[in-house]
């Protein structure tokens, strides 16, 4: 008597599954068999979701947000203040900040930070376009908020010396973050207070 | 100034993924996001996943397992006790009792219970093809294996009725504590029943 265990097909859809964050063996256990259970219509709209959200998203030309067109709806929306811009790491960075609602200028996601343990240097974040950004537009303000953890700093360092040349005011918001963490852990009254503490890091010429 | 959010795509995708059972808000915006950050392999290969069981996967014609072929791994199998027929609700009971060991027989999923309130009558379940599998082969014992609950004992006593002129024993499984459990977390029910269903251990003199 062999041993009786999932189809295959299951079998595998469980273990696919379980890639996903935060789903662990019973999840993706669970999951699977509301899917075989369910059967055609939400789980096919379920996988088309994912589908169409991988071949329709895209990064932002200008910002490096998420975006179904060349731009984004911050970069193409006219009443956002264009004196200002925040440089983040990653572009969910931009969403937590859009929601404390402390921030109404422009956005700059790297992409990531400098790592060298990763292997990711200048070359592999969007620092080039951030140059070219700062050169070509004549913000009052680069506001950095990045996370406050060494390789954070590191980059933070790493721009400042870089964006020196340009003489705009350079600031980064406050070490009301705990320390360690990056943004995508705060609550929105740590980031509020994080971004009307921030300080000067070098006055303009 | 918009208020900004994901892209429509994005939020079709974590509104999508939230109909999954046990995902919350955050935990379909932290795939979401894994997802789109991910980008193609991974997530095409979910959404392949998906599509490939929904497709691949159908009711064992005999006995309404989980089956890539007509008919399932269990009843394609000449090693199991033919003589033995366990009748349960779900296909995933019969996962249940495999994973148990107990169980070398046939198994039969009705799809269900008799439940009047959700209007799922006899004709809903798979109930014609019991009684005709119990009329073709002689088994030696039909065991029902259903939930102890209204519904369960409902379906059980119709069942009954209806197999009681095929002249084949009918057992249930038994009722009464679980293991590792004791006397002071069983509820009355579960206690009158593991009373009334107590087993010799020791014939006196």
């Amino acid at each position: 008597m062999q041993r009786i265990d999932y189809p295959s097909l299951i079998q595998e859809l469980i273990r696919e599954l379980r890639r996903m964050p935060g789903i662990g063996p019973r999840s993706a256990e669970r999951i699977a068999l509301w899917i075989v259970q369910r059967k055609e219509a939400r789980a096919n709209q379920i996988a088309e979701a994912i589908l169409k959200t991988v071949s329709g998203i895209r990064s932002c030309v200008r910002c490096g947000f998420f975006s179904e067109a060349d731009q984004c709806a911050i970069c193409s929306d006219s009443g956002r203040d264009a004196d200002s811009l925040c440089v983040v790491e990653q572009p969910t960075d931009i969403l937590s900040l859009e929601r404390s609602g402390v921030f109404r200028g422009l956005y700059h996601s790297l992409g990531g930070r400098l790592s060298p343990l990763d292997h990711i240097g200048p070359e592999d974040l969007r620092i080039d376009s951030l140059v070219r950004r700062v050169k070509e537009h004549q913000f009052q303000e680069v506001i950095f908020a990045l996370s406050l953890d060494v390789e954070g700093e590191a980059t933070l360092s790493y721009l400042g010396e870089l964006l020196k040349l340009e003489g705009v005011n350079i600031t980064r918001i406050a070490q009301g973050l705990p320390a360690g963490s990056g943004l995508e852990t705060a609550d929105e009254l740590t980031l509020a207070r994080a971004f009307s503490g921030r300080t000067l890091l070098q006055r303009g010429s």
